[in-house]
């Protein structure tokens, strides 16, 4: 049986930024992400547009949030990111318009190939589309669209494409019911 | 199909108590509670009283909490609350006697009504009883009452009311066995 | 029905080493190990080693990573540990060759009995095998052994024994199907 060896492993045609600009963003996102430093949301979206993040309007970003690279993010109107979220952007994530992320979701886009004993990196966008609900402490695996309106709920994992309008549930989450607006 | 729109989002009604109050706890929380300050438990404990907070004998608190509102929580004796714990409450979270939180559980108490448009703001409040042991990385969620004695496994999610003397397990977490006690 | 009662919890056997070397390296996790200080892992490694860790080859250590006490951490070649992970490791935590343990994973080693009105604690020590992955935000329970190659998936809870070569999902995790490395 082959095994894996993380010797072998080998990563640099992952290009995720020029490294200066990733040195800077890393402290900025200790000091004014990661910390529990209070809310100042104009702050966080204006640096967050410096690092090249697209932000609409009415974005709130709570304390104690984690980005990994904002150049990798497209945040659209009213959107709010809970206490503790975790956006470990390797490759894009797109977030619509009037979508919530709970205190303590994740969002990952980044896997590894466990098939190769070179244990190869794999980074897969992650797209949120309008009015979806993400719920606390629920994660994202890479790759997936939670397509309108769907719902993952509370300590959830979704590693598949969600269907719109409906609410999912469960590690691995499921579909469980629509979610109809009144 | 409608759809849920954010800038329509209206919490007013919710009056979780005084501005200033609620701005002197958050700086509280963030240094001595959510911090990595060693233990002591008796100053954390005289903090959590001065802020509206009821807490009996032997309640030990250890590094890493974060409480959201302690004017909104009720501590009986002989209480643990583990590293890394949240108590998210915006409505009471009473805890009785001879609980113990394990590390990095978490306890919820606000939700959205994702069925209208607006996705309004539900607070419930969560009633721990005595004896409960809720596991390392649980998560309770709001509304739900843990009976006497009752046990939630680690990382499991909780979103019903569970029997007394018995154990849950799992995402949503169901009962597996009954708890006895020599 | 007999009751819980904390007042009468006794860990006075459970020694995990001399106080004022707890107290020291409490100070030093908290500083330089959960903390979001960027990488240095050399300092890392040499602190663990000062501490009684054994330490491979190029072992990465990531921010805002917690280990309880080093002195009961093995740790092989080749071994990365992602961000935010905790290793709670009151008992012997061993970590083979080629491991990857994802960004806030979890490993624990206490538990108590809740059969017992005294709560008793029980440590049992983690045995992780070479080539294992354990995703992100995975937790492994107490006295669990990951057998040679096995995987735990993102989120999930692994309770049992793994067997090696298989990959583990869920909570609680089962096995789901055969890693196959080319």
């Amino acid at each position: 049986m082959k095994t894996v060896n993380l010797d072998n492993y080998n990563n640099d045609w992952y290009k995720p930024g020029n490294k200066v600009k990733r040195i800077i963003w890393y402290l900025i996102n200790m000091l004014f992400f990661k910390s529990s430093m209070p809310y100042c949301h104009r702050l966080k979206i204006l640096l967050l547009r410096v690092f090249g993040a697209k932000a609409g309007r009415n974005v709130i970003i709570k304390p104690n949030v984690s980005i990994k690279y904002p150049w990798f993010l497209e945040i659209g109107d009213n959107v709010w990111i809970g206490e503790g979220v975790c956006i470990d952007n390797l490759a894009k994530v797109r977030i619509g318009n009037n979508v919530c992320i709970s205190q303590l979701a994740c969002i990952l886009t980044g896997n590894h190939n466990y098939k190769k004993t070179t244990f190869d990196l794999i980074v897969s966008p992650v797209n949120i589309e309008d009015g979806v609900w993400v719920g606390a402490r629920a994660l994202v695996c890479p790759g997936v669209t939670l397509k309108s309106h769907s719902v993952v709920t509370a300590g959830s994992v979704i590693s598949k494409d969600t269907e719109s309008f409906t609410i999912y549930r469960g590690v691995p989450a499921g579909p469980i019911r629509k979610r109809i607006i009144e």
